[in-house]
């Protein structure tokens, strides 16, 4: 029998052992509404505003500031809807080429509704084209919404030179600055007081919690606007909370602020024991190799070998590696991402996305068969 | 010890063990992303969508219509901001005074952005004034949403008289009707055709499946303006997929399936005895005594009582009980849906929502505990 080897963490994660113990008896035995009076809900708000306290500790802010949300995508569209209402009058929306799906499709609807959307080109090391958005960042903006780092390559776009010029047109007008910080939750100590973000937002499954539950960091309360209406979530959210999903991201948030400093140094050590190896077979590229990135994202650029096909004839050999984000796998088009980076052949890229779990010998595993592969696909 | 009976099923209830033993496997074990394309995401997604047809068949629609949320509270605001939407010249926004407080909520902000809203009244039987409809359902009009059944009194608002305004209007223009079904899946006979919907609403947590899932029937899915934007669910709402909550939305719909007829019965028994054993106290009134009820709740005024003691003496015991909707609990006004009925001291309520499991023993011990905490009250 092969063995299981998934190294394809950046869409999805297994759910960690600790978070399903933690999470279990809320599935059924624990099931009163967070919302009622008696003793059998209130003590299930208790565990809410727990799970909400980790999470904000693990990103630096206070509980008010932390709104679950169902995923990420829900995230970042209730964002940019907070901010367009926030600012009736403004009609510019500022983000990049390389944004994920959700932010992309909901600016694309605004658009067809007259907003007028900016979308930032980056270099081949998926870094923001900066003068464009000095340029582009006047008073008529509402949001400007770059992500933290990226999902399908792992590159860090947040540098020093770009909140230098969110902070100096913040001194001039007013707006919203929204990180999508997915991709990056427990890969890197993030801090959102450091980003100077207003909002932003992050997925329970990316950090071995189940699949349902997101946030929303949200720097004043005040002034949002709901996507979903209703007096949950302090009036900032409707609907009975998703009470397994909520205590499951307090968990895996509170696992990842006793291990993060740990686990970052073992997938940089992993990284790069895999990237070594990568460099050895030849013919290949990883891409945006000039720019910092995510310790657990290698993009490989391959030299006439198509990644669908490779993906494939490695899951023969149970290994689990993407062509690019799940989000958009069931479209056959190449990688937008790959693509505004300029790459001359984005159809020959392979993702391997590993965890803190991921082992020496998984990735030796996975590099044996790499090879049995590209030597068949020669044939 | 006391004994722990759980009257209290409109505000959520107990994951069942059929629906429970279903997920767990997709808490942990299988838990690829289901846009992935190998197959240890493939299968999932082959897992969602037999879960989608076993909503559908439940509802009377195709596979197809059914949209899958985080709650009924985000598909009652995907409905009404789809509509808005799809008709972006119409301004206007019908709905009545006892609808879910994630309708009123959603309704009042965009009444502030410029929206007429119009709030149907309703009679002490808590059925909507139908003449009022019927004058201002016009062209301006983008949505009507009337609930299917209260969640407080348990009233059926959908009547033959009301289905043939909309048809009527229907044929002079354009407009879309909403009927939010939380409270009435599994306690009747819901077919959306019948109901002439384009969109339904539908939850999780009130059918035995966790808390965070939700679903929306829409009739016209080329026409659907997405809430959340994204590629997943045929790109009418982005975020990656609870997986386990999509599946146990899809067990807990099979097993109304099954056993749907039978269990209506159940449900009737139970509320005839508790209804007659209430009389036999004196002093109480069953609220909408004289509209079609759901038959598994019960809603009681009592003369000279107030409801949040009763909840609170009540707790002692071990018997869950509220006074409104969870979903308003934290505020200390009176229940609005009581009070747009007319009631004279609505503050002086309970509300009794059983489930199939419902005993006559434990409304035995209800009763038993409720003449024991009236004789207190009353010292």
């Amino acid at each position: 029998m092969n063995r299981f080897v998934y190294l394809d963490n950046n869409a999805t994660t297994k759910v960690s052992d600790e978070v399903k113990s933690k999470v279990l008896p809320f599935l059924d035995l624990q099931f009163g509404n967070p919302s009622s009076l008696y003793q059998h809900g209130a003590k299930i708000k208790k565990e809410i505003e727990a799970a909400r306290k980790n999470c904000a500790q693990l990103i630096g802010c206070k509980e008010e500031n932390i709104l679950f949300t169902s995923s990420g995508s829900e995230a970042n569209c209730a964002a940019i809807n907070s901010a367009i209402w926030q600012f009736p009058n403004k009609k510019k929306i500022i983000t990049s080429k390389v944004e994920h799906s959700s932010i992309l499709e909901y600016c694309k609807m605004l658009e067809a509704r007259g907003f007028e959307v900016v979308l930032l080109d980056v270099d081949e090391n998926c870094q923001i084209n900066l003068q464009q958005l000095a340029k582009e960042l006047d008073k008529n903006t509402a949001i400007v919404s770059i992500q933290f780092a990226n999902n399908e390559v792992g590159a860090i776009l947040q540098t020093a030179k770009l909140l230098k010029i969110i902070k100096e047109k913040k001194k001039l007008f007013d707006f919203v600055y929204h990180v999508d910080c997915v991709q990056a939750l427990g890969k890197t100590d993030l801090k959102v007081n450091k980003l100077s973000a207003d909002f932003a937002s992050f997925s329970g499954h990316k950090i071995h919690a189940p699949k349902g539950i997101g946030m929303l960091f949200v720097k004043q309360p005040s002034k949002f606007v709901p996507l979903v209406a209703g007096h949950q979530e302090r009036n900032l959210r409707g609907g009975t909370e998703n009470v397994v999903g909520i205590i499951a991201m307090g968990e895996a948030c509170r696992l990842i602020v006793e291990g993060l400093k740990d686990n970052v140094e073992k997938l940089r050590k992993i990284q790069q024991f895999l990237e070594e190896e990568l460099q050895k077979l030849g013919g290949i590229k990883i891409n945006c190799q000039k720019a910092k990135r995510l310790p657990n994202t290698t993009s490989i650029n391959f030299e006439g070998f198509e990644g669908n096909k490779l993906m494939f004839q490695l899951e023969k050999f149970g290994i689990c590696v993407s062509t690019g984000s799940a989000c958009n796998s069931e479209s056959s088009k190449p990688s937008y991402v790959l693509t505004s980076m300029g790459l001359r052949n984005p159809q020959n890229t392979i993702r391997v996305s590993i965890d803190e779990n991921t082992s020496v010998s998984q990735i030796e595993y996975f590099i044996k068969n790499l090879k049995e592969v590209l030597k068949g696909e020669e044939k």
